[in-house]
Protein backbone atom coordinates (compact mmCIF):
# COMPACT_ATOMS: atom_id res chain seq x y z
CA UNK A 1 0.00 0.00 0.00
CA UNK A 2 1.56 3.44 -0.84
CA UNK A 3 -0.18 5.81 1.70
CA UNK A 4 2.33 6.98 3.47
CA UNK A 5 4.13 10.12 2.11
CA UNK A 6 7.46 8.80 1.35
CA UNK A 7 5.73 6.29 -1.25
CA UNK A 8 3.28 8.50 -3.21
CA UNK A 9 6.77 11.25 -3.44
CA UNK A 10 9.06 8.57 -4.83
CA UNK A 11 6.39 7.57 -7.50
CA UNK A 12 5.14 10.78 -8.85
CA UNK A 13 9.05 11.64 -8.70
CA UNK A 14 9.57 8.91 -10.75
CA UNK A 15 6.59 9.69 -13.48
CA UNK A 16 7.99 13.04 -13.47
CA UNK A 17 10.39 12.38 -15.93
CA UNK A 18 9.62 12.15 -19.79
CA UNK A 19 12.53 9.06 -20.40
CA UNK A 20 11.24 7.39 -17.41
CA UNK A 21 7.77 7.22 -18.40
CA UNK A 22 9.02 6.06 -22.12
CA UNK A 23 10.19 3.25 -20.52
CA UNK A 24 6.57 2.74 -18.31
CA UNK A 25 5.30 3.28 -21.83
CA UNK A 26 7.14 0.36 -23.11
CA UNK A 27 7.10 -1.74 -20.32
CA UNK A 28 2.93 -1.77 -20.59
CA UNK A 29 3.17 -3.86 -23.78
CA UNK A 30 5.26 -6.49 -21.75
CA UNK A 31 8.05 -7.28 -19.99
CA UNK A 32 11.62 -5.98 -21.40
CA UNK A 33 15.19 -6.86 -20.79
CA UNK A 34 17.56 -3.66 -20.09
CA UNK A 35 19.01 -3.33 -23.33
CA UNK A 36 15.94 -3.43 -25.07
CA UNK A 37 14.63 -0.47 -23.12
CA UNK A 38 18.01 1.37 -24.09
CA UNK A 39 17.22 0.96 -27.65
CA UNK A 40 14.93 3.59 -28.92
CA UNK A 41 16.53 5.83 -26.31
CA UNK A 42 19.46 8.47 -27.03
CA UNK A 43 21.37 8.13 -24.01
CA UNK A 44 24.13 5.72 -22.57
CA UNK A 45 23.25 2.48 -20.60
CA UNK A 46 24.03 3.72 -18.06
CA UNK A 47 22.16 6.50 -17.84
CA UNK A 48 18.53 4.19 -18.75
CA UNK A 49 19.93 1.99 -15.99
CA UNK A 50 19.67 4.73 -13.40
CA UNK A 51 16.27 5.62 -14.35
CA UNK A 52 15.37 1.84 -13.87
CA UNK A 53 16.78 2.12 -10.30
CA UNK A 54 14.33 5.12 -9.80
CA UNK A 55 11.39 3.65 -11.02
CA UNK A 56 12.56 0.22 -9.43
CA UNK A 57 12.67 1.96 -5.93
CA UNK A 58 9.68 3.73 -6.63
CA UNK A 59 7.58 0.79 -7.08
CA UNK A 60 6.20 1.69 -10.40
CA UNK A 61 8.27 -1.65 -12.03
CA UNK A 62 9.75 -4.72 -11.06
CA UNK A 63 13.30 -6.37 -11.93
CA UNK A 64 14.59 -10.13 -12.27
CA UNK A 65 17.87 -11.69 -13.23
CA UNK A 66 17.20 -13.92 -16.15
CA UNK A 67 20.81 -15.39 -16.26
CA UNK A 68 22.56 -12.84 -17.72
CA UNK A 69 20.14 -10.41 -18.53
CA UNK A 70 17.75 -8.01 -15.98
CA UNK A 71 13.95 -8.23 -17.27
CA UNK A 72 12.27 -5.41 -16.26
CA UNK A 73 7.98 -5.50 -15.63
CA UNK A 74 5.58 -2.75 -14.44
CA UNK A 75 3.92 -3.21 -11.10
CA UNK A 76 0.32 -2.16 -11.85
CA UNK A 77 -0.28 -2.38 -7.77
CA UNK A 78 1.62 0.51 -7.38
CA UNK A 79 -0.12 2.43 -10.41
CA UNK A 80 -3.82 1.25 -8.82
CA UNK A 81 -2.99 2.82 -5.31
CA UNK A 82 -2.07 6.02 -7.22
CA UNK A 83 -4.47 6.58 -9.67
CA UNK A 84 -6.90 5.58 -5.94
CA UNK A 85 -4.63 8.77 -4.19
CA UNK A 86 -5.68 11.07 -7.27
CA UNK A 87 -9.17 9.78 -8.21
CA UNK A 88 -10.35 9.98 -4.45
CA UNK A 89 -8.78 13.82 -4.28
CA UNK A 90 -11.03 14.53 -6.93
CA UNK A 91 -13.71 12.28 -5.99
CA UNK A 92 -14.18 14.48 -3.02
CA UNK A 93 -13.77 17.66 -5.16
CA UNK A 94 -16.96 16.86 -6.97
CA UNK A 95 -19.29 15.47 -4.82
CA UNK A 96 -18.48 18.75 -3.33
CA UNK A 97 -19.50 20.80 -6.39
CA UNK A 98 -22.83 18.34 -6.77
CA UNK A 99 -24.05 18.98 -3.12
CA UNK A 100 -23.60 22.78 -3.80
CA UNK A 101 -25.75 22.42 -7.06
CA UNK A 102 -28.52 20.84 -4.65
CA UNK A 103 -28.67 23.32 -2.63
CA UNK A 104 -28.63 26.15 -4.99
CA UNK A 105 -31.24 24.23 -6.84
CA UNK A 106 -33.20 24.16 -3.27
CA UNK A 107 -33.02 27.72 -3.00
CA UNK A 108 -34.02 28.77 -6.15
CA UNK A 109 -38.17 27.67 -5.83
CA UNK A 110 -38.15 29.72 -2.38
CA UNK A 111 -36.49 32.70 -4.10
CA UNK A 112 -39.66 33.02 -6.05
CA UNK A 113 -41.45 33.38 -2.54
CA UNK A 114 -39.54 36.29 -1.58
CA UNK A 115 -41.20 39.78 -3.05
CA UNK B 1 -5.86 17.99 -22.74
CA UNK B 2 -3.08 16.68 -21.09
CA UNK B 3 -1.60 14.51 -23.85
CA UNK B 4 1.46 16.27 -24.22
CA UNK B 5 4.43 14.95 -22.43
CA UNK B 6 5.71 18.49 -20.99
CA UNK B 7 1.86 18.85 -19.09
CA UNK B 8 2.42 15.24 -17.72
CA UNK B 9 5.82 16.09 -16.01
CA UNK B 10 4.62 19.54 -15.00
CA UNK B 11 1.89 17.32 -12.69
CA UNK B 12 3.68 14.51 -11.34
CA UNK B 13 6.35 17.54 -10.07
CA UNK B 14 3.85 19.14 -8.61
CA UNK B 15 2.70 16.22 -6.80
CA UNK B 16 6.09 14.76 -6.00
CA UNK B 17 5.82 16.99 -3.22
CA UNK B 18 4.20 16.22 0.28
CA UNK B 19 3.78 20.04 1.01
CA UNK B 20 1.68 20.10 -2.13
CA UNK B 21 -0.07 17.23 -1.70
CA UNK B 22 -1.26 18.62 1.35
CA UNK B 23 -2.72 21.64 -0.06
CA UNK B 24 -4.46 19.64 -3.07
CA UNK B 25 -5.41 17.19 0.34
CA UNK B 26 -7.70 20.36 1.74
CA UNK B 27 -8.40 21.67 -1.70
CA UNK B 28 -10.62 18.46 -2.30
CA UNK B 29 -12.94 20.08 0.78
CA UNK B 30 -13.47 23.38 -1.18
CA UNK B 31 -11.96 26.47 -2.61
CA UNK B 32 -9.67 28.23 -0.16
CA UNK B 33 -7.93 31.16 0.87
CA UNK B 34 -4.04 31.51 0.35
CA UNK B 35 -4.07 32.51 4.12
CA UNK B 36 -5.94 29.59 5.30
CA UNK B 37 -4.14 26.84 2.85
CA UNK B 38 -1.21 28.46 4.81
CA UNK B 39 -2.17 27.81 8.40
CA UNK B 40 -1.66 24.10 8.85
CA UNK B 41 1.49 24.54 7.34
CA UNK B 42 5.19 25.21 8.54
CA UNK B 43 6.26 27.57 6.60
CA UNK B 44 6.37 31.34 5.13
CA UNK B 45 3.56 32.74 3.36
CA UNK B 46 6.15 33.10 0.51
CA UNK B 47 6.78 29.65 0.87
CA UNK B 48 3.30 28.70 0.47
CA UNK B 49 2.66 30.88 -2.34
CA UNK B 50 5.45 29.26 -4.24
CA UNK B 51 3.90 25.74 -4.06
CA UNK B 52 0.65 27.37 -4.97
CA UNK B 53 2.17 28.59 -8.03
CA UNK B 54 3.84 25.59 -9.31
CA UNK B 55 0.23 23.84 -8.34
CA UNK B 56 -1.45 26.34 -10.22
CA UNK B 57 1.23 26.39 -13.98
CA UNK B 58 0.53 22.58 -13.63
CA UNK B 59 -3.34 23.22 -13.62
CA UNK B 60 -3.92 21.09 -10.87
CA UNK B 61 -5.57 23.85 -9.50
CA UNK B 62 -6.95 26.92 -10.64
CA UNK B 63 -6.76 30.24 -8.55
CA UNK B 64 -8.84 33.43 -8.66
CA UNK B 65 -8.81 36.88 -7.18
CA UNK B 66 -11.64 37.55 -4.96
CA UNK B 67 -11.59 41.37 -3.86
CA UNK B 68 -8.07 41.59 -1.96
CA UNK B 69 -7.94 37.37 -1.61
CA UNK B 70 -6.93 34.52 -4.05
CA UNK B 71 -8.97 31.68 -3.46
CA UNK B 72 -7.43 28.18 -4.64
CA UNK B 73 -10.09 25.44 -6.30
CA UNK B 74 -9.04 22.05 -8.08
CA UNK B 75 -9.22 21.66 -11.07
CA UNK B 76 -10.49 17.85 -11.88
CA UNK B 77 -9.94 17.95 -15.92
CA UNK B 78 -5.72 17.84 -15.10
CA UNK B 79 -6.62 15.13 -12.36
CA UNK B 80 -8.58 13.09 -14.41
CA UNK B 81 -6.03 13.27 -17.42
CA UNK B 82 -3.54 11.94 -15.12
CA UNK B 83 -5.68 9.15 -13.79
CA UNK B 84 -6.15 8.54 -17.24
CA UNK B 85 -2.54 8.08 -18.15
CA UNK B 86 -2.06 5.80 -15.30
CA UNK B 87 -4.94 3.95 -15.59
CA UNK B 88 -4.48 3.40 -19.83
CA UNK B 89 -0.26 1.91 -18.60
CA UNK B 90 -1.83 -0.28 -15.83
CA UNK B 91 -4.71 -1.78 -18.40
CA UNK B 92 -2.11 -2.74 -21.14
CA UNK B 93 -0.13 -4.16 -18.84
CA UNK B 94 -3.14 -6.46 -17.42
CA UNK B 95 -4.81 -7.03 -21.01
CA UNK B 96 -1.48 -8.35 -21.52
CA UNK B 97 -1.66 -10.77 -18.65
CA UNK B 98 -4.84 -11.89 -19.11
CA UNK B 99 -3.92 -12.99 -23.02
CA UNK B 100 -1.00 -14.29 -21.76
CA UNK B 101 -2.91 -16.54 -18.88
CA UNK B 102 -4.95 -17.47 -21.88
CA UNK B 103 -2.55 -18.76 -23.94
CA UNK B 104 -0.76 -21.06 -21.01
CA UNK B 105 -4.83 -22.26 -20.09
CA UNK B 106 -5.17 -23.71 -24.12
CA UNK B 107 -1.36 -24.91 -24.03
CA UNK B 108 -2.26 -26.68 -20.83
CA UNK B 109 -4.78 -29.67 -22.42
CA UNK B 110 -2.36 -30.61 -25.34
CA UNK B 111 0.42 -30.85 -22.98
CA UNK B 112 -1.39 -34.18 -21.74
CA UNK B 113 -1.43 -35.44 -25.11
CA UNK B 114 2.14 -35.62 -25.44
CA UNK B 115 3.77 -39.06 -24.22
Amino acid sequence: MLDHQLSLTRVFHALADPTRRAIVERLALGEAQVSELAKPLSMSLAAVVQHIQILEQSGVIATRKSGRVRMCRIEPETLRDVETWIAQRRGLWEQRLDRLGEVLAKQTPSAKDTP
